[in-house]
């Protein structure tokens, strides 16, 4: 059985389960500050450079889907945490300096050479930018919930990123921005179609999405960003905070709390009616589980419950 | 004519018109801190009680539909206080203990019967939360504006009925918690399709549904699911205060109430484009009043202004 | 080539440009609080009112849509700074004494004449809402970002105008109100169908729009409505405030920053999934630009950065 | 248990069980060509009986809601015919000269009386189209498939019943026409909302209704309108094939055909995506029963499948 | 008042009004079988052209927009003929051999000079396109009812115009073709947008636009394309038809026919359950109205109804 | 570069380019009429079979996405033709027998286990439909055009399939049926989805769908579900008929082609103006192309264009 199968490996992040039911995901790039890399073999022209977008393998968020999709469903896993490696950074994003060097932000290295054709470049820059954000997507379509504990650096892709997660708390001393603006170019990763369905005030999402200012954790949580601010521990003390909360979250029925999640990402979406729908549909099997009983049963004999994997 | 005609008979609502216009209904179980109550007669196994949904009759929320649909065309209503009895609590949702010993909740009474085929269970379970959530959905579809007072706990089915409601206020010790994940389901009565469009931190949507954790008055506030806390004077506070927001509205144009809150729902589900259209039709007869004018002068010469009732 | 190009000579807003690429609109009816005018040739009935509203020329914002139809294609414009002139208000909104006196809004100057047609009469104040709507909708449609610095008075037609802006901010003093409940009837330029989409409080956006009570610059900073307050300079300060962040803006790629707003204003009202689809179709095109090699470059070797018109 | 109950008796409606499971449903009042009646007692004037929409008890469309509720459910139903009772109609619509005495479109009788107040006439209109629409939406919302049996005059109102079953056939004379722009008002009871996602000959749908034309069996065939045309054997012939198409569709599984309906219905209105999502929700629960296995059973052992009642 | 006002001078349509109510618009530049002309000043590179594209005033399609908004208020007007003057074409569509010459599809005639920037090239090309629909789309904008009488040659723009009217008839001998894909790009004015949604084969309009293949009456009306095609009698059959069809539909209630094209035109792009409401809150206005009386009586007592302007 | 690249090794799919650009998929399990085979290592129980559902790789239907995703993206690939090999089928579907001995379909080989969780077993259930829905659905996300060339029997999976591809032709004696109503699920991999919107007859689509019952070549031609039928020539002449259209296809410029694919599908489900603005944002990098030219030079010089790779 399937049970106890590991994780993919992966070179950029770290797995571990620091509690039963409990995975830990550590972006582990921490003396680059967690930023994503995309490494080419050597290539000589822009046009060059977009053909082989499909075939590249060394792009760090390519490891996201295979260790998501695991995750979705190993019965081992019930809760997830995602931090940044070491003490300065969630991740300063796309390492855009390195990207200036050998990628599609890059220099076009030869001049004299004619332009390539406008329509054939948009294709490859769509097909990449769709492949980058699946990628991304991967954390939001993980059946268990996602908590962000976020510290340090948190720019550009590591708000694509935590927008995806569930729950976002941070420390207290954590600086977000939505930097992609700085760059010449819309925030194509996601933040620009999640932030507005995350956070309420409209003005503030123009605000830094067009400004790109940074901003910090109780500005963060002001307007509804984050959930959670640390009082002053750094990031020990928001792992810690997300660990409690994650076993909270493993503590329940798994039946339940993945319905729970899936019901409020469908109902974010679309009409009170269809969600209404949806919820009754999806509980017409749900309900059909001894989790209902002895969660029942625990409320009134005051016993710890103990639910089946899934 | 129908207008001074009486609300239906409820056996678990009180409701009374402590002003001209405003008419305020309480959920009237006290000794049981208001909790939604469903009695079966006396049936033998799981199976049973499934076929029997559509034909009880003694289920408390089964009094709403009649009740709101009485409210929403009743020219004497034009603002609506919701309240719970007694000092303790707005409800504490759905009365489990009881559920679990003679509902769909409850244990199987008779191991030995084969378990009933899936598909049919999943159609009467399907069939059950659709109209219960039909039941409480009768709140929101109320066409005057209701105003929830909060106070003591409000628990489960509680925010389900909240969340109904235009306008939440509460007491300043108010408890409230997405329970469900507790009791092994996801909210099914509403919660999780209508929370996200209420308060859009969707990190705190996330935390509180998926923790189960309870939350008080202030934090409410914060995340703007509550639109005032009381000072520290309890559950009279809070209806005095619903009943002073009730007056003033009450004395406002039932044709404009009645079109703002329409347009208001309308809108909240759909694109810009199609609340301004929705918005321009509805007006085409609704500025064909008299109150338009009786308004205006009343700005003008400092009248108060009387409106025919609707 | 059309890049110095005047906006159109408009008599009730002032247009000036304070800084490189920094349009400011001004609202300039100072001596009436900005309050929006519509005045009529004289007209003997309700009905011929009516017919003649797709005729009438002087209605002040008949002069919106050519205003940001230029700036929302003019090279010399990346930010918009929209605000009131006059120390006194934003706008207090459609000038309704006035309107009562010779607009649809007053009274039936013929009393023995038959009424109207419904039908007819409906049709007619439809395409009047319809077109009032589209004038007021060409702020939102402008390409490039608009931040409303808001003082004073900000009432009815003032929200329906502020919630088409891209960012609010306001001084300390500045008082608004959802007014139209006032008189008569619903919100119908745009507030019903945009505030909630700006400020995700349901009940707060229920409780001042049936309510139409006014609400001060603090709960609406606090409610997410406008997201900077100023501390205690009045207009002077919140119009200083503005030109800092027009000027950050402007000194970005436009190609970024438009895209950023079109994004943005297109997932608000979609799904995800359609939101990032079309970020990456637009990208597309929009990565084919020399302003991501200097934005980088001008990130690697700090000096500011020089884009080309659009 | 509920299985053999009963429909609830109707006046205007004949149910019979002609072949096990399938329910023969007749509208019954053939002496008028089953045109639907609305008798008022005797009211004075335009505005009572506005007013009096909601308490009016003889209305033949309020039968509908009831039995199709009670079908929709009854463990003895797996199909549906629908026909008209005597040889000359399905039915020939509203009886629009009963309506013109003493309804909402007869006379005016008190012209001396002043007009009533337009908003408040359109709320009470808005009332009673709204409830009339919820009484044809019965048949659509019943979970078992109906089939429309139509012969003779189909006109008006039964242009907008038919649209509400799932599948129209009929006999080689029969005549349809959408009337209502005939009556001055638009289709208002559903043939506007449902015609254009059944028949998606754009040209056509516009024409039919914006003409008011009538049109013939083998054009409604052309059109995709029906989807089987007797040969010439008049109405007996329609009703032998629909209770042919019945008789297969009530042998094959409940489960199946119940969510075939279910899925197909949800996925009319909805993007692909959400159709696929829905699907495999739906059957997560649905594919636990028996009647798969029974079914495939039956395919392989050559012998009729038994499903058990749903 | 504007009762017999003139429609706004054309140079490329003529406006006649051949029976009362019936307005007969002719695209007219017969010579060039009604080929739709942009003319531009001279201008050498075609990033020139692009910058231009705002401000050129000789495109035959800016016509469209101003005629059609009169027309879709003019209470003289009740329905409308779209036809091609001359014998041979309803319209060959973009004259392309002129537009190779002088436009944004001709050669780029200075190949020396740079390329210009992709985004802003992008920019210039999407604003283009945008305002070329916008024209298009006011001819389905029109609140009248809009037949197309087709003869002759149907290519590329002339599809994308004819997906605009309400009513397509054609000659025998019409050929048409979505052009678009032949002259390499997506048919970007309205067909790919409003095609899947007026034929109901999904098969045969991707056969169509994919393969740029011309087509005849005869398939045309099979696929539901057009909905009646003339025995032989070329144009003069066609638009004989067209103005029967026309006269028909401008001798009912103009309130009626309005309010139909309206609600068939909304309910066609959204759900059931929101045409329903809109159906319903449409008619509260439009039942108002003496128009339904008019037409009651005039069934009863045979006479010909006569209905006041709108 | 990728170009020449040979599409993935596929065990049930053969893949050959009879014409250049023009790839052939044929479905290649002939001895059992191309049905789809699903075969699992030995395990004993269903629970068991449910878990094991994400890891078994020997699914048929599991070699669909990379095929399709190659030839997406192969720039050799203009045009594809999806067809049955051998002389009796497209496809009878998914091989029920086989499926029935040892699948989610079988019987439940160990009665005195107990039966697994409900909630549990629907929710491995769910990941099953899923996971198969994506697979079918890869061939409607290549971007090339596909059409499928169906013969013999085209059965339950079959349709599935083919409502994937963009266009459908068959041979005259071509069998189809909506099957899975007489196993005893409804239709879960596509066809309730997506049929409705590629034939609107509405009620034919229900007829097929809840009857099951089988439908020939010319029924399926008269509702538009196939748009091209053979004369009596068989497999042979349908094939022919592909590859004609494809050459034609892959004739054209391959910008415009995948274009106008891509705005078709993304307007299907979407409203007009969504379409609209799509098309213009879309074609705003695709008019970069040297294809409009090539193609608008072509038509002028009678010369066969020549359009470079994409």
């Amino acid at each position: 059985m399937a049970d106890h199968s590991a994780p993919p490996a992966c070179k950029y992040f770290n797995v571990t389960y620091p509690l039963p039911f409990v995975a830990h995901v550590e972006i582990n790039r921490p003396d680059k500050m967690n930023a994503f890399k995309e490494e080419y073999v050597r290539i000589s022209s822009f046009l060059d450079i977009c053909l082989s977008t499909v075939l590249t393998l060394d792009r760090m968020w390519h490891e996201l889907p295979p260790l998501f999709t695991h995750l979705s469903t190993s019965p081992s896993t019930r809760a997830i945490i995602l931090s940044g490696a070491g003490p300065k950074a969630f991740t300063t994003g796309l390492d855009v300096q390195e990207a200036s060097q050998n990628s599609i932000l890059g220099p076009n290295p030869d001049q004299s050479r004619p332009a390539p054709d406008g329509a054939r470049t948009a294709t490859r820059l769509r097909r990449h930018v769709d492949a980058f954000q699946a990628c991304i997507s991967s954390i939001e379509r993980c059946e268990k919930p996602v908590v962000a504990a976020i510290h340090g650096w948190c720019l550009g892709l590591g708000v694509d990123i935590s927008v995806c997660c569930d729950v976002r708390i941070c420390a207290r001393e954590t600086r977000f921005a939505v930097k992609e603006v700085d760059i010449g170019l819309a925030a194509d990763i996601g933040t620009l179609s999640r932030l507005p369905k995350v956070v309420r005030s409209g003005s503030w999402v123009k605000d830094v999405c067009l400004s790109a200012r940074d901003f910090g954790a109780e500005e963060a949580e002001k307007v509804g960003f984050v959930s959670w601010v640390g009082k002053n521990g750094g990031k020990e003390e928001v792992v810690k905070e997300a660990l409690r909360w994650a076993e909270v979250v493993a503590g329940k029925s798994p039946v339940a709390v993945q319905g729970t999640k899936e019901v409020l990402n469908w109902s974010w979406n679309r009409s009170v009616e269809d969600g209404l729908r949806y919820t009754s549909v999806w509980n017409s099997a749900m309900l059909q589980s001894e989790d209902t009983r002895e969660a029942v049963m625990s409320g009134i004999t005051k016993k710890k419950p103990r639910f089946a994997k899934l």
